[in-house]
């Protein structure tokens, strides 16, 4: 396998676009990453789109965008594992450049969730949710992740203060984040006593419904250098995917995800490194006690000690590993096909030196785990300054 | 990049399947596959579906069938490209396998198209289609079809005789598949005198609604005659991918798929060889004029000549080069993401010499060709025997 590189990253500005369709967000993150990179074609092109079709009546979602973009007949693949449909795309576009099949790759992720026909947001959602056993009895996600909470709560001593600590901290970041959907401060009481969504778990503690997109340009490590012109060389070090059962109800354990541990671990095992190694994360926090469980599961924190570290500051920018730096999916918002690509955007930015306010002091080595519904499937990438 | 052999294939029965569920189907095929090969595990899945969101209300589809494999924490994948989901899965597995990562990879694709939520399976079909500039103006994929036909017929001199030998030939070889759909015979007055769909396409021109999936097991080249156990050794000698503008209106020709003559070129310059090279094809006949129009494409017969060739019975079962012997999506069935895996199904049928009454004589090379909406993307693989 050869070595592969991200060479350019692009966004847009992330939220209810309503006067913005699913084509023209992708179009100008696409744009974006391939000028940022300065490529002048592309080999393949990876879209990750968790549930077009039931948000704006889409499928085919690979050639609609190879066209807009204007850029046909490239080979264009949509990947799909709910939430982290992005980070699955970023995994295929990593094998294909891996395997020597192509040199320049253009990886993406979009959703455009805030005009949806039939069921609505919600029920769009729950799709990644197992429909004949959970779905049908009624359950969506806030239930299930607040279900999950209960049960740490009850198992770890987890105080409603500490849950809240997460939301506060990611909005802190993502204030400084000018591509982040929501740049508002919260407080500890703020969250706690904002609407009541899943006991425990009040509408501050969930991420958004967003419009948005995000792409990224990768290549072999040894062409790299031709394009960095003065910034650092970015490697993807490691890589890592599970799965694990898709219904939370036949899981043994519901305050730990399995797919997160095993695709952390394998991604360090391909990176050669521990967690110790890793300056900074973008993690799915698409509740805030996700985040706290997965902080754990990825190593960073012994279980039942995550939400006393987000409390004491260990996860801020300048505490001990700096954890959604972007203001993760609660602040920076959710577009749940964009998110994992969105999180590869942060780990450039970081490891390039551009976070400006949010900026991560000697950040050399950082990791994106991406998450599709209660924890069913999940990727890590580890990327690292050359 | 290594060579990758396939070294299983498993498929079920075909048809409206009224008392099977989405996954009940996969696992059938998959465990079928497993069998087949004679693998003790799998180191990735890749399932090709087009819209199980907008059929049966859900997404998280590599999630879904790892678990009910009971094979998690396997990462799972699904890809998507309209009705060449399958045809993706493929792809992304041979590059996954030819990359190094992985050595088993199970591909399959699945589709569950009778109990359909919402609008309708034409409406699901539809979102193949441009939404934006298409649907929302009321075309569906008879309608898109049915103009290739009229622009093909005008320009060319195709009789609508012609055109109904297509699913009469691919009705004939279907009666001996015992996976088909419809396993009955056709006539050419029975075809051109059935139900008006979208003139002049009749339905007797047109694929049907499906339930189904299919699987194959793909590792590299080197471990496969340990897998073999007297079967001949199948190799993936060559593979292409490409994409077209997603709407037929924006196309310069509607006689003629693009997406179609790229992926094809592509893949026998992979596998070095050239169209008289291959001893016979399964294509994506979704509609009696696409079979023609790939036919030629694909390099077959010169442009105009598609339809007199199946007329003369060249594309039959001891013809020039045999088209469709498994029934073709006419008669075998279109679950749409299972497609393109069930021509994989039948290309090692065939080269394996187990197709029975439908058997090609010499079989050691052949094709398979899917395609997605109206040809907005294409991708082709070329098998053969070592």
């Amino acid at each position: 396998m050869r070595d592969v590189a991200v060479i350019g990253i692009g966004i847009q500005k992330w939220g209810e676009l309503w006067e913005r369709s699913l084509r023209d967000l992708w179009v100008e993150a696409a744009l974006n990453a391939i000028n940022d990179a300065g490529v002048d074609h592309i080999d393949s092109i990876y879209v990750g789109a968790m549930s077009p079709g039931l948000f704006v009546g889409q499928e085919h979602i690979g050639s609609l965008c190879a066209d807009y973009l204007g850029v046909t007949p490239v080979p264009a693949t949509r990947t799909e594992s709910a939430c982290c449909s992005g980070g699955m795309a970023m995994r295929s576009g990593f094998i294909e450049v891996a395997s020597g099949l192509s040199d320049i790759v253009l990886v993406s992720g979009v959703e455009k969730m805030t005009d949806v026909d039939g069921g609505g947001a919600t029920y769009a959602l729950a799709t990644a949710a197992d429909g004949d056993y959970e779905v049908y009895n009624g359950i969506t996600f806030p239930g299930l992740y607040a279900m999950m909470a209960r049960d740490y709560m009850h198992r770890f001593g987890l105080t409603r203060e500490e849950l809240a600590a997460v939301p506060v901290k990611s909005h802190a970041n993502g204030f400084h984040n000018p591509h982040a959907q929501y740049r508002s401060k919260l407080t500890i009481d703020g969250v706690i006593k904002s609407v009541m969504v899943a006991d425990p778990l009040t509408i501050m503690d969930c991420s958004p419904i967003t419009d948005g997109a995000a792409a990224a340009i990768l290549c072999p490590l040894d062409l790299a250098k031709d394009f960095a012109k003065g910034k650092p060389v970015v490697k993807v070090a490691g890589m890592g995917a599970a799965t694990d059962s898709i219904a939370l109800h036949d899981r043994a354990d519901f305050s730990a995800l399995n797919a997160v541990a095993v695709s952390a671990q394998r991604a360090y095992e391909m990176a050669g490194v521990k967690p110790t190694d890793i300056n900074f994360a973008e993690v799915h926090d698409c509740f805030s006690i996700a985040e706290i469980i997965v902080s754990e599961d990825i190593g960073f924190f012994e279980k039942g000690k995550g939400g006393q570290a987000a409390a004491a500051g260990e996860t801020a920018i300048g505490g001990k590993i700096p954890i959604n730096t972007s203001g993760g999916l609660k602040s920076k918002g959710h577009p749940v096909g964009a998110t994992g690509i969105g999180q590869i955007h942060e780990l450039v930015t970081q490891l390039r030196g551009d976070a400006a306010e949010r900026q991560v002091a000697g950040a050399r080595r950082g990791m994106a785990q991406n998450m599709g519904g209660s924890g069913g499937s999940s990727v890590v990438h580890i990327l690292e300054v050359v």
